[in-house]
């Protein structure tokens, strides 16, 4: 499905990129922690995606969009932009099909997920996020190399790929016989949202779905309140690099509108915090963006008691100093 | 099966075994990491056993123990003595069976050890590691009270529902079409090497099986070379506190040894250099003790270059301190 075709969000997309990535991506673990669950009084689990290929559920997108190309289209390569952890992705789909990548990334992203993009083997080509439009730098590159720009979020292949969490979140549920209450997802673009919520309310339409965000990075919910996508200013950054976009998509805000309860915001400590029970209750490494989802819980922004609740760890590609930072600050 | 029966460890056990455990244990997944292949010239699977229930493979010996015994039995209690991880298995395996536990731990385990064991409703009694024996504590307590005493490893039951984790490895690895040549398995008692390289070898004939251990318990290298169980007296404490008997169990060691091509030890900053290793490539979090055989393979003791290797990551339950330990420490 190329861009320019008129876009419906149907979940046999979603079910033809699950297809696709059958024995290509990891079929990650639904966990939960009996401890966690008393203490919160909730059953709580979580979508590891931070176990997926490149550590972060984008290896799902990439890979479904690049599945689908010529080869015409393939000899050419393809070009992304990305704080990370699609660079990362695209980069290992893209190898995985045995073509070219290259990769406009943020100077100040990670070292972990600026070195490990070039160990995929991509090209990787720095910007100054304050000052340049790596939009314009992705189009420029085009312009003089050739070659399909996989866009981290705006993209109908790439939703899907994305919504492939969202069946197996399902899927999951339908087998242990567990009907989710609410579905938690860490936003940024709104891919990961737009698919995973289209995929879970089609089996589960009475769930409730809240996009998380960093605070200070809140469009999505701004976007909610007033009906329709706004740019925020932000007065300062945050520690979720993953999750640091201004406005959220076109097309995947068309579709989270309709799907989304509402959006919340979590601050950097309680990120952190997420990120150590992470460890402690699910032997889990999350980076801050990943951990956002599981932080609304664990800060009681909503009301769990006696409901089942799903978070999605949408990420892992911590810097070592954010790990240790992690365990250095109590909260 | 009880432990007067004579025994011989049969795959029908594990079959049964692994019957009783399906909807009840996590079945957890087999990770590799495409940048640590490429750097270590070989394939590297690891079996994410920390994700188990409790944060280790002890629920699964622990729970099909448990699930045999008969009302009368079960309405009596189960007695266990462990260093933590089979304590919180057997806690945690005793409230899913609805019946009380009552476990003997050393009073310097890990503090999240011995907390989680009371939350997962267990009685603990504590011990002192150098003074006192468990065997005697636990004899004299089940005296006292009545009850199943569930050990640690010397128990077919126990044996086999560990050996679940090799069964689950064989299927991955046919599903996948991979033939492992090496398995690499954290030992301190030998109930998981026992169970899991009987499954292995059961599929897979052909493939190598280590036992690791820590540096300065190198017990069952040390009855290896003897060809009998033979008694260490350790000159130094390790990290490892999952790991740190002095001797193999008599009936896990008759089934080790003809499984065994050898056993080979790491150190305390080997260890915490996996542990660190096991987070950047796997996004998991692994314990000391629960790092071994990753350990084993990222020291170089083995040639691994272009071979199919596979790793056990048994446990997760590390103290936050431990944690930070890991990243502070270069290595």
């Amino acid at each position: 499905m190329s861009l320019q075709t008129e876009f419906k969000l149907d979940i046999k997309e979603l079910e033809a990129a699950a297809a696709r990535l059958k024995g290509q991506a990891v079929e990650t673990p639904l966990l939960e922690s009996e401890l966690l669950n008393r203490q919160l009084d909730c059953r709580l689990l979580i979508k590891a995606e931070c176990l997926q290929h490149t550590g972060s559920f984008k290896f799902r997108g990439a890979f479904n969009a690049i599945s689908q190309l010529t080869a015409e289209q393939q000899a050419q390569g393809v070009i992304a932009y990305s704080s990370g952890n699609h660079a990362q992705a695209v980069a290992f789909a893209a190898r995985k099909a045995g073509i070219t990548s290259t990769i406009v990334m943020p100077a100040d992203a990670p070292a972990i997920k600026i070195e490990n993009t070039r160990r995929y083997g991509a090209e990787v080509i720095l910007y100054d996020r304050k000052k340049e439009s790596r939009e314009n730098i992705a189009a420029k590159l085009q312009a003089e190399r050739g070659g399909t720009l996989i866009p981290p979020f705006e993209h109908p292949d790439v939703i899907a790929g994305q919504g492939t969490v969202g069946l197996e979140i399902a899927q999951r549920c339908q087998q242990i016989d567990l009907r989710p209450d609410l579905l938690l997802i860490p936003c940024s673009g709104g891919g990961l949202t737009a698919g995973t919520g289209t995929a879970l309310k089609s089996t589960f339409p009475e769930a409730q779905i809240y996009a998380i965000e960093p605070e200070g990075y809140e469009d999505t919910r701004l976007s909610l309140q007033a009906g329709e996508p706004v740019t925020i200013e932000p007065a300062h950054t945050s520690i979720c690099d993953a999750l640091l976009l201004t406005h959220p998509g076109t097309l995947t805000f068309s579709i989270n509108r309709p799907l989304l309860s509402g959006a919340l915001a979590v601050s950097d400590s309680e990120a952190l915090f997420a990120m150590r029970a992470a460890q402690e209750f699910f032997k889990l490494v999350l980076e801050p963006g990943g951990a956002v989802a599981l932080a609304a819980v664990l800060s009681g922004k909503l009301d769990v008691r006696g409901k089942s609740v799903i978070v999605i760890g949408s990420g892992g590609n911590a810097d070592p100093a954010v790990l240790k930072a992690a365990w250095e600050k109590p909260g």
